[in-house]
């Protein structure tokens, strides 16, 4: 099911433009490349027109946010929907300030997202108005059955048309109609930082090259990703930490090949 | 004395929040992990003081100094003041432009700092403004005597009521009245970019969670950044470099136990 | 031949002053130490003059382009050109937006570059205004002969009084007059990224210590890159991938000397 989505992001290596944030900047870009996919890193809105032109999919991040950011962000956009590329959206640290909730909704009004991405929190406080904060790279403990974020993610899919993906223990990726519910993962995943953003990367440049199955897409690659992470848990040795599992995740994306995701990959449908 | 101070970090897991720069964010971000505290990184000045408001502790580093970042540092700091959240101030490079001096001029005048970080010259810089510029990874050889060090560092306590983290082949840490010397450290620890970034977030993380002892656990966090960096080296291999040992010593960092610290710790007091 | 350039690298341990993009900064810093130098990354107009003046080269890309950083680069070129501070330009994407290409040639007008350095369609978009566009990251693999590059690089050389290095599956360095084809490297390199950015801090620091042969210390840190990039390929073991070999590389720097630089170069003059 999820082989065949992989096989296109190798065989047709996406540009993937980035309007990123600079803590994860090199990690998305090195994931991008382990998938088989290019990055481009730009975000001056001079250029983010043109540059997203010649992309095939746009990821937009929140992390580290500025203020001057958002007009790039949705010239990018705007273009990116414009040609019918697939624009991600990743809500980082959405619920911790004004500034990042207000761009937030003017990104949702303005640009169609095939993905909005964030952990349990973020999508509350995106949709509810209700999130707790807990540093954007805590992992996010809610005693909210899964059912319910299920619930909750299938009714933003309505709304906004876009796919939602909830991370968390458990990651719940809907659209109005679908969910899956995706087991891969290792808790590790949360003491290194930025995962959250390569995932959002990731997502786009799966998604970028299968338009008609953005759903399965999304879902394939937060199934690689959760993969990766148990593949770099089950390599650390004694002396290794996070640093080190940094490194062994990007390298088990690179490793990675559409059978394995098939044969790995750990979901139910609901 | 020192594994009381880890402990609490492990225990009560602090949002620590960095203006820091480009260079070094993602190094101090996994660092915080590390450690068991949680990073965000956040410098426009529309949400500094609500992100810093629910964090326990602010690193400020002049590394890759922007005009633009001083009124998002000044607010911040002063919003954790109010808040009687620690505040750490890394000089990075601050002899190296009239820009950076006067800025930690401004930012010294404006702010209750609760650590003062910087190697010798840039302490002399910021306080006899004089100090010799070699680069701000560039490790300090300096003739001074270590007592010389010591009667500085007390005295820029005294004038500056924040503890004064001198680093160097020893490093000295003193409030008015009393200085650690830590000869924790290895070397290869110049030759890693950002270390000395690093550590000032980890000085953040441990004067957070002990706010009654800023003195001991500033020196704490030295000596673990020192004894991890031991560690580092001491795990270099035949083909290993600074690339490697940088992992290696925020590895070190994620092991590393208060026992450990305690143990481990090379000091005196003066 | 090359190793005397080296060795000056190492006895005189130059600073080099970056202004150079988020992505690859770390890199670019860990590199320049890794070599022996020293990296300082400024980027504020407010400072760029005095710290490039402490500096002994100068090293400015057009990743992450912002429009801020055209009039920094602008100064702090004008100062190193004042001080006969060598000056490297690495025209990152250059063929991806106007706004890159109008700020280059602004660049290559104002400042009289020691070095211009860009992958064929880069090169070929500076001068022929004609590239084209496969990602910042992506290898061009152009059916162009070899003939025709180095007569090209050796024309642009002449047009600039620069050293031009075109980078590619074998690097093509040239003044107007002799060119050095380099076949040291291995394809995994283009699945790093940042490699290019390196590359031309790497540059700068055999450039700003060689500055009576600055086609040969270009040369000579060409071969040094690709030298590395093999080594780190013939590290990789069975899980590794493009993360490891990012960190093997640097490595491979940290450990490389001069006389081993001499035997490994691979390259012929033309």
């Amino acid at each position: 099911m999820f082989s065949e989505t992989f096989k296109n992001v190798k065989g047709k290596s996406p540009i993937i433009h980035c309007i990123t944030n600079y803590v994860a900047a090199n990690d998305c870009a090195n994931i991008l490349l382990a998938c088989g996919a290019s990055p481009i890193m730009a975000d001056d809105v001079g250029e983010v027109e043109e540059i997203t032109a010649f992309c095939s999919g746009l990821n937009i991040s929140l992390g580290t946010f500025s203020s001057q950011k958002l007009s790039s962000m949705l010239a990018a956009g705007k273009k990116a929907n414009e040609l019918y590329h697939p624009v991600v959206f990743d809500a980082v640290g959405v619920g911790a300030s004004k500034l990042r909730a207000n761009a937030a909704e003017k990104l949702i009004e303005k640009i169609d997202f095939s993905v909005i991405k964030g952990n349990l929190s973020e999508i509350k406080a995106l949709f509810c108005g209700n999130g707790t904060i807990s540093g954007v790279d805590a992992d996010v403990n809610d005693a909210e059955g899964i059912d319910e974020i299920v619930c909750l993610a299938k009714r933003c899919s309505k709304k906004t048309g876009a796919v939602i993906a909830v991370t968390g223990k458990t990651d719940v990726i809907a659209d109005a109609e679908k969910a899956f519910l995706i087991y891969n993962g290792n808790q590790i995943m949360s003491r290194v930082t930025g995962t959250g953003c390569q995932l959002s990367a990731l997502i786009a440049a799966f998604v970028s090259v299968n338009t008609d199955c953005v759903l399965k897409s999304a879902a394939a690659a937060v199934c690689a990703m959760g993969l990766c992470g148990e593949k770099a848990f089950e390599r650390m040795r004694e002396y290794d930490g996070n640093a080190s599992c940094r490194n062994y995740l990007i390298d088990a994306v690179y490793r990675l090949n559409p059978e394995e995701l098939e044969r790995g990959a750990n979901y139910e449908i609901r």
